[in-house]
């Protein structure tokens, strides 16, 4: 089984891309004529049905607009459980979607668990849950958000899955004002979050791919330069994610001393980019990813 | 709105019961007659949905037969994420059940995001979603676990539901031994997990019921007596949902100390309690369920 890791090494080669286009669907935001089509069908299909088929159509629509600039997706799996098992449904079709069009999935679900429980979490987000003819599916993501606070042992449910060419990004220092309060807390002389990086670092060796990335990478807001390069320096072998470009505010020059493993995500600023008179949501969608991508190409 | 506290703290009273039913469903585990009910549906039904419908009705057998003696029932979202859209669905039957039946539900679900992203976790487990035709219920659980990693703005999002009847625990000190990594870390002169229980405090201040506790509380593995002690201390008005009684191996002379304002959590040896010859697993999980509530009763 390919490596996580080189899969992604190669999607970022091939198109010359580090963006991320993070899938968070708001209703307030849906483009005008999705509104209208989905809102005639809430008597047929109930209110939950028709948000989470608008959410899906949206999201294929944005995957197959971007799928030549992107190196991967990231659906925040928060935004499809609003709507219960309609919305749990749409977020499948949107990763069988992004897996049609040759895009890597990055669920964002910031799990965590221990013992069975993680390990039920990492069946469902990756598959083979036990049923009563044979394993089932699950959401088949190639990669997904872990949370560390619980620690070691809440995060190898998930790791385990790299042995099966999935991959694992450990939430380190987020781009959040309230990180403030424990992950840059001092802890036995350094932040707590370069702990997180130390354990993630001890947890990625044993699965380091054939272009020298672990398949154990870490989240670091791009709201936090400094931090960046210290997980670089911590982690010369991970693959960084990096949320808060665009809509949150970073900009590219934040992101250079961490070059070379890097994958940056942008949500709002592709999802709803401004439309010219008539233009459609998929034309601007793509226009502001090859922008995106253009501006971030020295990372590659 | 009543405060979650208020409620709990009259179903602990009501039922001289500190006992939390933890709803784990695992197929492995089924009782056998429900196992050959379900495993011929699966080519009516598809796998997803047979064991779905099979986990569905194992549970509310379970709070039906455990409703008298049980303060209150804590599903745990991962074993029903696994079966996809159905077991979502069977999730949502489950809390409905457990509410016709009056009991309390606390959705351990380890979630824990910033910005509009924590809120559409808050909303996916209390309600409040915006459809095309008004807001959408949800699971409608009455309290939900959630990871603090992220800091004071991933908890926000989930205790302003507390102004609307809600309840928030948050991991604080866990059972399993990984939680040294991190919990156990001195930053500062105290232990992580200390700090945290100093953010559920301040956090919680806002939110405190006519009987005196807070609706924002703490879960504080049964497996670490001195950290219930240390917790307790730093947050004399909080609940501590302490699970890891019975299957994990803590005893209720660990709990002494920690007396009044407690809810403890049994999941497999009262789901999957011994049977007598011949006898149904609701009894069996009855019976498991008043030997605790018994053994317990010294902290009600």
């Amino acid at each position: 089984m390919d490596h996580f890791s080189d899969k992604l090494a190669q999607a970022i080669a091939a198109r010359r891309s580090v963006v991320c286009v993070g899938l968070d669907p708001d209703l307030a935001k849906m483009p005008v004529e999705l509104r209208d089509k989905y809102a005639v069908q809430v008597e047929a299909l109930g209110d939950y049905a028709a948000v989470a088929a608008c959410f899906a159509e949206f999201c294929c629509g944005i995957i197959a607009a971007t799928a030549e600039v992107a190196a991967c997706v990231k659906p925040q799996a928060a935004f499809f459980e609003q709507y219960g098992a309609a919305g749990w449904q749409a977020l499948a079709e949107v990763i069988a979607c992004a897996h049609k069009h040759e895009l890597l999935v990055i669920l964002d679900a910031k799990r965590g668990d221990i013992s069975t429980t993680g390990v039920a979490y990492a069946r469902a987000i990756f598959g083979g849950a036990p049923g009563f003819a044979g394993s089932v599916a699950g959401l088949d993501a190639d990669a997904v958000t872990v949370s560390p606070y619980l620690g070691d042992d809440s995060l190898t449910p998930f790791i385990d899955f790299c042995a099966h060419g999935k991959g694992v990004f450990v939430l380190t220092r987020t781009s959040n004002s309230g990180a403030r309060r424990l992950q840059e807390r001092e802890c036995d002389g350094r932040a707590l979050y370069l702990h997180v990086a130390d354990l993630v670092a001890d947890l990625g060796a044993a699965h380091i791919g054939a272009r020298g990335y672990s398949d154990v990478g870490a989240v670091v807001g791009a709201t936090a330069p400094d931090a960046i390069s210290a997980v670089r320096a911590a982690l010369p072998q991970a693959f960084l994610l990096v949320p808060g470009y665009g809509a949150q505010g970073a900009g590219a020059q934040d992101l250079a001393g961490a070059a070379g493993g890097l994958i940056v995500n942008a949500s709002r600023s592709i999802l709803y980019a401004p439309r010219a008179n008539g233009e459609e949501y998929r034309s601007a969608a793509a226009r502001a990813a090859e922008e995106m991508r253009k501006q971030l190409e020295f990372l590659v």
